[in-house]
């Protein structure tokens, strides 16, 4: 499992890296950012993972989130991965919604996306292993994410309970199975029988088993993809679930990084007195 | 002076905005970032003003320096300029250090730049007199910047202080005259007769008039420029001026948004502290 380093940046005395490797996940060159905090020169450090949204690669939340302060501060490192395998000979689509850039943190299954969109797989088994292996890392892990990776993260959380201590997501793709954002994908990666879809839906998989911890979720009131996002389908099952946790509606603040920078801290801050 | 919208995002309680408007001074369309503090709705609030470096544009910091948050916190707006005039019709250069991009916060009398590239009066009389006209700021003002943005802070501090109350920079351009950022430069967009580049060089400036205040400068030691910055220069003349103030050598550091970002909440708190 080797990697190849392609940039390291002293970032809030830790270090922001990047690097790609070879992912049999993936069958694909892939690239994650990884920030390190100076505590984990000292000793291992829990992890946060970020799942970024559509459109996005490793980079937009490293440069634009803002969670190195925070994760300095708070000793934890913090993971970055792509959202979709890329490159050529990978299938891909003119929509910025479908293929590259648009994984949706699933094992497609149908053509022409089943040999390399992977990202579940990518995501929970692979990198995972790789991160641990790889960095002054503990098993205490949280995971959160941004929109189609708010997604990503509350579906990955609330299927694998034993691997995740943490949980919370910034304005979620929250029930995919009944939104353009969602069916749309969820057909393309995994077929028209909507019965495999449920696992991938939030709303639905917190009917189902719930999250054994409480969950936080942020949501700006004037996101332009609300119609799309339906964190109403969310709320309302937390509410029905007896869900500990909150979703806070914040006042203004739209789908953008300036929503996600601004609450980061409060996120960080989340996972860290969950994980320590 | 008509302002066009081209965004505006919540931001830390505050609005992230991106303007536009015709430009007197650059004969063009001009665009710059301005983050308004939640205080700004009670009342004025002093002004920092962020010039950025090379191939940069209004953007760069916007999004990757982190500023809003310390910004928010002690109630000062920050305005971020573009780096030069842009669009068809406006000269260039195929190098990323002359030309668009690049114009080095001078006021250029040299074809084919002198018709709009005219940075310095661009900043220090149109666009500050647009800010304190059009937004709830005070005349209190500070200026940063990084790299020639850094060269462009203390150069348009030294030459004008009664319009700025506090001065620091990031890994400035220090000393352009002996520097291949900055002879290139300014024999483009001054002519040869060197006499008149005095005016634009951070170490020769602080040599003929020191500052006011005191002074606060980062430069990292990792930083892949320092050939071409001569933080060393600068260093000098401080001490040998007596120059209160401080320049801190940050270990590992180098060049990027990762530094800035690092130190962003030490240089806005200084500024806040000198401001109010």
């Amino acid at each position: 499992m080797g990697l190849d380093v392609v940039s390291e940046n002293r970032s809030f005395g830790g270090i922001q890296a990047v690097y790609s490797h070879d992912s049999v996940a993936c069958d694909c060159k892939m690239t994650f950012g990884v920030f390190l905090p100076p505590q984990a020169r000292y000793g291992p450090v829990p992890v946060l993972w970020y799942l970024s949204g559509l459109t996005c690669t490793h980079e937009n939340a490293m440069t634009k989130g803002g969670f190195q302060e925070h994760a300095a501060r708070h000793g934890l490192a913090v993971i970055f991965p792509d959202t979709s395998p890329r490159g050529e000979g990978i299938a891909d689509d003119e929509a910025y919604d479908l293929g590259q850039g648009a994984g949706f943190y699933v094992n497609a299954t149908e053509k022409p996306w089943a040999p390399h969109f992977r990202m579940y797989d990518y995501i929970a088994e692979e990198l995972r292993a790789l991160v641990t292996s790889q960095f002054p890392v503990t098993d205490r892990h949280g995971i959160t994410g941004h929109s189609m990776g708010g997604h990503g993260a509350i579906t990955m959380a609330l299927r694998n309970q034993d691997m995740f201590a943490s949980l919370s997501a910034f304005a979620p793709i929250a029930h995919p199975t009944q939104s353009d954002w969602g069916r749309k994908q969820l057909s393309a990666y995994l077929g028209n029988d909507e019965c495999g879809w449920a696992e991938h839906d939030s709303t639905l998989l917190l009917e189902e088993h719930g999250w054994k911890g409480d969950l936080l979720i942020d949501q700006g009131s004037a996101d332009q993809f609300l119609p799309l996002l339906k964190p109403e389908a969310l709320a309302n099952m937390m509410a029905l679930r007896r869900q500990s946790g909150e979703m806070r509606i914040q006042p203004g603040y739209d789908h953008s990084y300036f929503f996600v920078n601004t609450f980061a801290g409060d996120h960080v801050a989340w996972h860290a007195a969950r994980l320590k």
